[in-house]
């Protein structure tokens, strides 16, 4: 049965973890993550095939030694936190289970990122488990680490949005982000294991394309979040066009801000090295970053 | 109604070229080639997909302006010569439908290769066409120039046995090749274009690894084509290893030989350069050569 | 001595052409192309090392048979034009004199691209021929192609301003442009070939980042001919960027606009259209284009 | 001053380490290593260039927080143990003032890895300081862990031979192997940092070449240790060819080994799981590996 999270940790006892979906990329990083980390236990991982191998066979770079096990209550049961790494739609049922064994859960997907439902609707389709989206909390500790702290379904972000949110959160809240253009560039791992030929190697190396240029998920997710950064509530305008780059890993947001007044150099870099300057994950550093200073971290640079 | 080609090049007509299976990379490289070829006229392109679709829009960087037909015998007649760009087993069938109507045909699948019979069923299964087996021949000029231009119908070999079979043609037709070993390293695209998960970029980039180091199908190629060249009519003893490489095209075959009796590098030179020094396309160097040397070319270093 | 090319063109002579600078990159690559043109005969290529080596030998993917010479009067007097691929700054005398000797110049480096000899100074420094920037002509034949046919001196254009200004000269002639936002994506080859740690392959392999966000050097040469497109004279804003990529050549230029006006997808497909629908080299693409899909060709899509 | 490390680490302390040339690749990974390793803690980096940086800035993805120093006897004394990453030939004199101020050492150049000083001289030339030479031992704990464990003086392996002496060792050791052919694919982080043109972005994508086929440094390292796995005390004939891959790291050693008598693959898998099978470092495993499945750690896979 699942133990209260905070309580555990206060006791010293190390919460057990379940990871749902941990045969997909960012399943089987989760993974490990918790099999690595010295204050979780990692009790199962579970997938929807390959039930019965070795996901350290399958990923053997870190090889995590547990079994593939189908998902059920008896899994869920064993755990007192559940990582779900689900695609979107296929996520809500699952995190509605977890929840109602009692569960803390943090939800890879999308499915819990918008404070809207229609917002997600017009996005995603219909929703599993709208009852649970009021509960949600968006997983972006430098935005609000106590809620995140506190949170019993936490909704991990989009990967482009979390990049954008933490470049343009400091000129946001301070109301000065009028215009923005975003310029983002991707490695080829977020587009998942089945991925098909237009992710063939052949098609991926020496190219650079940009992709839905309009109408990009990710872009509704970042304008609501500014919109509740924004001193007034209401997001600046966005363009958003991703690009794919010959890169397995890691990506770099260009974001181009028209601000409303005059602000120089010194005010510019002292609005981010107060938003940042404690945050252990978030560098802001003088010259431009490069994606492959943070690879495989978990490291942001601005 | 075909052509025979010799009397058109003679009168100075340029040849009427079809290629089957034009979809492909292997046959849309063969219709580019065709369409920039001053002595020949590319008329038809076929393919069992994508029909109405021009050649040019599917692969932008040599845009061939012909749209893709679906291939039947009104097609066929509309040309002297022919390429087949099927895979193995679907090969023989339309390479004998059109060597029926008359053409010249090139296939550049494994389907003519073989000089045996029971070798090619051996390594790939019954065959469509073993009628034609014997009429057919291995399209590799620098082996038999003349066999090949009068050939009307030629198999043309494989990526790993050209580069194999030039660098070792020298050595084994002195009689002076024992042990062979073959460690061949080849970029992706040979995989083709629906290659499925392991040939995504994020399986490819970043990594090297062995393929089939046991039985792939080049082999009983080489060793064919080898015994044919030994004076004796033996091949040499042959381990035959390719590796996976994170390049988009092109090979390089390091092959090891253990001679029979002691030969200086002096001799060595002069038996490659005897072998080569007139052929266009092969160039004998002194340092170890790169493939990028020879990429997108039809030239071969030694 | 050098002969008026029109006059040998029309008289159906080739003119002969020599390169200077062709052991890097770009002169390596001018080389090559004026060696496999059928119109152009390549006399004689010069460089300021390796004199004596075949070019052939150092690139032997295009295996330009040529010797490298040492640049002097009488190896500029074998030839009637002149391809000048040296750096800035040095490429003016070696301009000036191939022009006292009568040869037309087609000058690769920024020596004769800007309009104004002070916005070349801000930008390189002192200029080493300036009695000649008022006779050359910007060599980009799809904004005024008579001028560059007619002309003695073509200032090549930079590689970024080259994207750019085709991407924009549309939109900037129709007085639409008001802010620009250029996110450049560029391959590595553009440093040449002494380019340093930088660009050592550990360096630039899964990575991308952002380089000279203020003040690069394309950025004035793109305003000053926006201005002379500009119904009024004048450039909009421009903000530039450009970004390092793991890819040999090619570049991809995102230029986000904002426009004074409304204006419908279909006026924007005609004014698109109608500037380039006779250009052979430039397509305009409904979906967004990757730069693999012109990589080594003369072929820009839009 | 410096203490026995076997004492410290029985009392529970961490022992003090200093990573000597710490600003190359080798060094900073060391560095970083015994910055995140539980039981040992970093006193110092030293180098000869960048004294003052952090090296955290200079290598952000693992931002290890210590500033570069110089390298004197005062910061030598502040460790119980030096890690030295200089290249060959500069080590042996840094190692000798490191032992005499009584630390364990490791160094990761050449210096103290053969056997005999004669074939030291013959491959790198004259030797900083023999008199070590006796008593270093070679670092490769998989072929003898308690020499290695008791050591005061511990040569690193080079890159090549620790893959093929773990590929090879338990055929030598059970007299099986006759004639080898290593073919060596390597990244091309191995050149370091100051590697020049030919390790450029632009020479290494889209390209393989083998180098130095004959006379490779690592052959004469590999052949010693050979010859004292063997049980007559004679290494097999060896021919060893490395080849340069676009990857930054890893390396994957393809050995083909001509063995003396019959052996069944039941036989041969015993023989690799008996000499593994307690290695926590080393895999066995059924299906040709991939460097990808072991980069950026420190396993081994055969």
């Amino acid at each position: 049965m699942a133990e209260p999270i905070t309580e555990l940790v206060d006791a010293g006892d190390r919460p057990r973890v379940l990871v749902a979906g941990a045969t997909g990329y960012t399943g089987a990083l989760a993974a490990r993550l918790v099999d690595e980390h010295a204050g979780l236990e990692l009790v199962a991982v579970t997938a929807r095939s390959q039930v019965g191998e070795r996901l350290g066979d399958i990923y053997p770079r870190h090889p995590v030694p547990l079994e593939i096990e189908e998902l059920d209550s008896q899994v869920i049961e064993r755990a007192d936190a559940g990582i779900v790494a689900y695609p979107h739609g296929a996520a809500a049922p699952v995190v509605a289970e977890m929840r109602g064994l009692g569960l803390v859960v943090v939800d890879l997907s999308a499915d819990f990122r918008f404070l809207e439902l229609p917002d997600y609707e017009k996005t995603y389709g219909d929703h599993g488990a709208p009852e649970l989206l009021d509960g949600a909390v968006y997983g972006l500790p430098e935005l609000d680490r106590e809620a995140v702290a506190g949170a019993e379904l936490v909704a991990n972000p989009g990967c482009y949005p979390t990049a954008a949110l933490l470049g343009l959160a400091p000129l946001v809240r301070a109301g000065l982000a009028e215009d923005v253009v975003i310029d983002a560039k991707s490695g080829t791992s977020g587009a998942g294991r089945d991925s098909g030929e237009a992710f063939s190697f052949v098609n991926v190396t020496e190219n650079v394309r940009p992709y839905k240029p309009v109408g990009h998920r990710h872009r509704p997710e970042i304008l609501e979040r500014l919109s509740t950064l924004a001193p007034d509530g209401t997001a600046p305008s966005l363009t958003f066009v991703p690009h794919l780059l010959p890169i397995d890993q890691g990506e770099l947001v260009s974001a181009y801000v028209s601000v409303g007044s005059e602000i120089s150099q010194e005010e510019l870099d002292a609005l981010y090295r107060d938003a940042y300057g404690d945050e252990p994950f978030v560098d802001v550093v003088d010259s431009p970053p490069g994606v492959r200073d943070v690879r495989e971290t978990n490291r942001c640079r601005i």
